[in-house]
């Protein structure tokens, strides 16, 4: 079939007519799926299980150095638990605070202590009439809701294949003492998948700053996370390229075990710098009397290692990766050519991220949903929900069966046809009917 | 013996000297027993080692309600989690969410938000040039912290067995605006063990706060934690007493399971009215995926229902009782007559206050450390850690066992006699000498 905007208009009135009837027949069928978020399926899940074994009552429960995972203490997490997830974050296990199971709880506990204390002797943002954040778009649609829940002015940054568009990071940085952080997910980004390029780390990494706070949030939810074996993306680690370019305080760096073993109950860490670290435990001992170290425990007993962990994410790829060449394929058998959307091929991660033909996102995302198949909501992945194109659609493809995601994949391309070829009728020869 | 108050100075001179004998052989058995922190011990922890069976690679680990508790989800908690923690708090499943393993981080939340955002509508603290709090005192250290962080000026309101002084709370709390919130642990109180009285009750739920903004913190960390079989006390349950008294909204109540199950693996919660819940999720929304499920279920497996863990509180009372009697024995052995000390004997919690002869607690807890027990700090159980009269000494006879807990008992008399005598000599006769 030839691109939808060289069709004549005879062409397009049929097709049009004929998605039309294809819609319908799929609204009869009364689908009720979920490509919303990026959630495991319950195969994912049961990878896990074995997990609730590695603890019983005849366990010792006891650190390697003799504490009591039961009790009170040991405010940044269990040494061992700090080397499985040092290994697993590329980092120092020193430079490791384990929290407990939502890394997001972990991020918007990090602003909310920059907004009522400041950062490092730094003016607590709540006492600053303007404070300004850089957000890569398309993002990660809780990223911003924490930023906007503080009232933070939120700038778009485009981005690329290779990361975000540097120029404008590094103009806007370097002059506006106003602009405090930036949201970044490095690797197998939420939602294009795409990772950074060594020179967009080391650009990061170079960054000079108007403000002293200034600091990079690094959320690299999705480090381990690969679809292949052999085709695997690397990141430049950004603590030690800071260090290695004297900005060692720039960076607060998250990740978690949720989509490793079990989102509601996985353990969550943060890696800085020993300053940052010095701050952030002036508020975390007086914040809590430690976190979860029974289920650190269970983790680290689960995995081994790192290579335990390794093998284990082997297991998750081998459930997902069927779904994300299901989907990839669909777009491509049922869009390819006809010049009314992209998408991205990652290689790693939860998501894959469509772009439409202008102004049709909400519109495809509305007639999935009358058909009964829910996608992520148009604009969610803009800050304040608000894709100036309206054309960015997230697809999460894990948590569906591959039978239900085979026809919410084909239903999408139906809407996605639908929607672009009337609004392109609309735009083309609308003027001419009325 | 008689009071030290009433001895000749020759009597004094020479308990003083056989004191300081004594104190020196304690100091020569090279101790090292801590009785600073509220600490179950081991046999406690290990009264909850089935919980580390009741889930396994087998179990079904989804909720009553079909939701899979190891997925995202469920922001406020499983609702069986709700019935169970309900029943401890005495309040309606409806009116809890479940939280993670810290009841202060909880509380300390609680005060973040209403600092950054403002409760219910009300102006953020952190706009506001003044917030001010009362504190019931002796209390406890990590709740004068919280506020402390927060630079909110405390007030200190003076507490008897039947609660904080009402007439001071319902005068400050009615007439000064910036006053926002009070710390109250009703029940078994920390560190005096004493309960509000049913007329303390009566009297918080009728306050008439000139703040609308203004909270009851009702920290009710002991309310299941009995020592006796026979002698309890009750509380009235403030949320329905509020709500009867036309004031639903001015309780937040916290809760864990910290010092029933594991104290790094329990359960928090709080429970409050509708128009509070609906206040908080907009906030939780933002800062969380959810609290851990899988732990929230292992809970309610474990104990089945209130009467289960009414059941293993008995457990725990009958290793703690005896800690307790050995503390209230020796104190009353070595200390009774001689006037230089009162102590509580509370029927359940998890401390004994002890006063001292005014000006002696500091060197008591200082001589303790000397010979090898730890203590909570003097002043602790005071916010900015200032007992005015450098009195009181929280003692927390849990952790150590009985045989180490005989000998810091003792060692504690040991020193509060050598202090006290000391003191009261350089009171009396100190003009003479020189």
């Amino acid at each position: 079939m030839k691109p939808y905007a060289e069709m004549t208009k005879e062409e397009l009135s049929e097709e049009i007519a004929s998605l039309k009837k294809e819609y319908a027949q799929f609204q009869k069928l009364g689908l009720s799926l979920d490509m919303s978020r990026g959630k495991p399926c319950k195969e994912q899940l049961d990878l896990s299980m074995e997990m609730m074994d590695v603890l019983n009552s005849s366990s010792d429960l006891y650190c390697e150095n003799g504490d009591d995972c039961r009790n009170y203490g040991v405010l940044t997490g269990i040494q061992e638990a700090k080397v499985l997830i040092g290994d697993m974050m590329e980092n120092n296990p020193d430079n490791i605070i384990i929290y407990g199971n939502s890394s997001l709880n972990v991020m918007y506990d990090t602003v909310a202590r920059a907004y009522t204390h400041g950062i490092m002797g730094n003016t607590p943002w709540c006492k600053l009439d303007k404070v300004k954040w850089l957000c890569p778009v398309p993002g990660y649609d809780r990223h911003f809701a924490i930023t906007q829940f503080f009232g933070i002015e939120m700038i778009n940054v485009p981005t690329s294949p290779s990361g975000p568009d540097m120029d404008i990071v590094e103009a806007l940085v370097s002059s506006d003492e106003a602009i405090k952080g930036i949201w970044c997910v490095p690797k197998y980004s939420n939602p294009t998948g795409w990772s950074y390029s060594d020179e967009t780390v080391r650009r990061f990494a170079r960054l000079k700053p108007a403000a002293k706070d200034f600091r990079i949030f690094w959320d690299n939810a999705y480090g381990v996370h690969h679809l292949y074996d052999d085709k695997q993306d690397y990141l430049i680690e950004i603590l030690a390229e800071c260090k290695r370019a004297g900005n060692p305080d720039m960076v607060y760096k998250f990740a978690s075990t949720s989509k490793i073993t079990f989102p509601g109950s996985g353990i969550a860490a943060m890696a800085t710098s020993p300053n940052n670290l010095e701050d952030i435990l002036t508020q975390l001992k007086v914040q809590t009397i430690g976190h979860d170290k029974v289920n650190q425990l269970r983790h680290v007993r689960f995995f081994g290692d790192i290579h335990g962990m390794v093998e284990h994410m082997r297991k998750h790829a081998d459930i997902i990766r069927p779904k994300f060449e299901c989907v990839e394929d669909t777009l491509e058998k049922e869009l390819g050519g006809l010049g009314i959307g992209s998408w991205t091929k990652p290689l790693g991660g939860y998501f894959i991220s469509f772009d439409s033909y202008p102004g049709c996102a909400k519109d495809i995302v509305d007639k999935c949903k009358k058909a009964g198949v829910k996608m992520t909501k148009a604009g969610a992945t803009y800050p304040y929900g608000k894709d100036p194109k309206d054309s960015n659609i997230r697809i999460a493809p894990t948590y569906p069966s591959m039978e239900e995601l085979q026809k919410a994949a084909k239903l999408f391309t139906v809407c996605v046809k639908y929607s672009c070829a009337e609004k392109i009728y609309s735009e083309r020869f609308k003027k001419e009917d009325q």
